[in-house]
């Protein structure tokens, strides 16, 4: 029996993904929680596969959350991201987040649930579509960290609460910021965050 | 037998909707397509129930379609949205379209299944939430076919393909763009965007 936890901020898309996973055969033990539940529920259940959309606000730094979350070691849960090709830059994030299982969500796989069960017995999977979405990630200028930082500040946090999401300081918020607009070739941070949108790096 | 017909961009979320609603009984019998198909899957099939999510790109013009889609009287098909509260705009389109069922997917019902068959039985259904977001809906200033274009335009439509779309001359999407601008309290049509996008409007 693995233990699967869906980790979605929409209800609804939560309880739809558990009904697929769960009636795809004995085999998977489907949980599910929001952002806010992840550490309790990664803490309680220890799943062995998490799965996470990259289309969720804050996918990003859901991802880095993620990280410090699951138990160090190979038996640490694997992670299995639901994405789209004209994404690269969560693609990238979830490559550095040490994904095994990447889905597309318009057209990839018919059968997610063998993905979760492949990505839980060791195994990798990737669509085609993703495949290509992640070679183009590789040409992104801006760092994990900078697209993170810029992917908060486009939901409209300030830089104070950057900071405290991510554990730095302002100083280090803003240099990031400052990277970030530099190397999109943005006029400011509202333009590098427009042209960050456009190109699917965030 | 009930024939409900799930219409969403994403073809994960489809797969899953489909999911939940066929396992909540035997009284379901759900099919489901994308917005290129609708027209051809509403003539075939001529489904009683209509799901639809609002929070997809362009879900003003999609009901707009629906409307010349679905038979006309009160056989042609009843609607349940899905929604979110903070979105008024796409539920003040809805309304217009007729819809008889409000779902919010950030935790509304628990019970789908049983939305889409009282719907399907001619009755109503909505969540407190979006209760809520209607009435704020009233307070939008613009019509439903200036939001509509407004809409289009925020995907990146130029005025030629949002007439081509909606059956209209140029000059007259020129001229719900200028309303939209006008009564948004917009500087220019970007800015209108912006402003449309931040209070839910679009």
């Amino acid at each position: 029996m693995t233990t699967v936890l869906v980790v979605h901020d929409v209800v609804l898309w939560r309880k739809a993904l558990r009904c697929l996973l769960h009636h795809a055969g004995d085999s998977l033990n489907v949980l599910s929680c929001g952002r806010e539940e992840l550490r309790r529920a990664a803490c309680d259940e220890r799943p062995e596969v998490y799965v996470l959309d990259l289309d969720c606000p804050g996918s990003h730094s859901l991802l880095e959350e993620l990280g410090t979350v699951r138990r160090p070691g190979p038996d640490g849960g694997h992670l299995v991201v639901l994405g789209r090709g004209d994404r690269p830059g969560a693609l990238r994030t979830a490559a550095v987040a040490g994904a095994r299982g990447y889905v597309d969500k318009y057209g990839g796989t018919d059968d997610l649930p063998a993905v979760v069960r492949k990505v839980a017995d060791g195994g990798r999977y990737i669509d085609e579509s993703l495949a290509f979405g992640l070679l183009q990630a590789n040409e992104i200028p801006l760092s994990g960290r900078e697209l993170g930082v810029l992917s908060l500040a486009a939901q409209g946090d300030s830089v104070a609460c950057i900071a405290r999401r991510l554990n730095l300081t302002n100083g280090t918020v803003r240099n990031y910021l400052a990277a970030a607009v530099r190397k999109s070739g943005g006029r400011n941070r509202s333009h590098a965050i427009r042209l960050a949108h456009e190109a699917g790096w965030i």
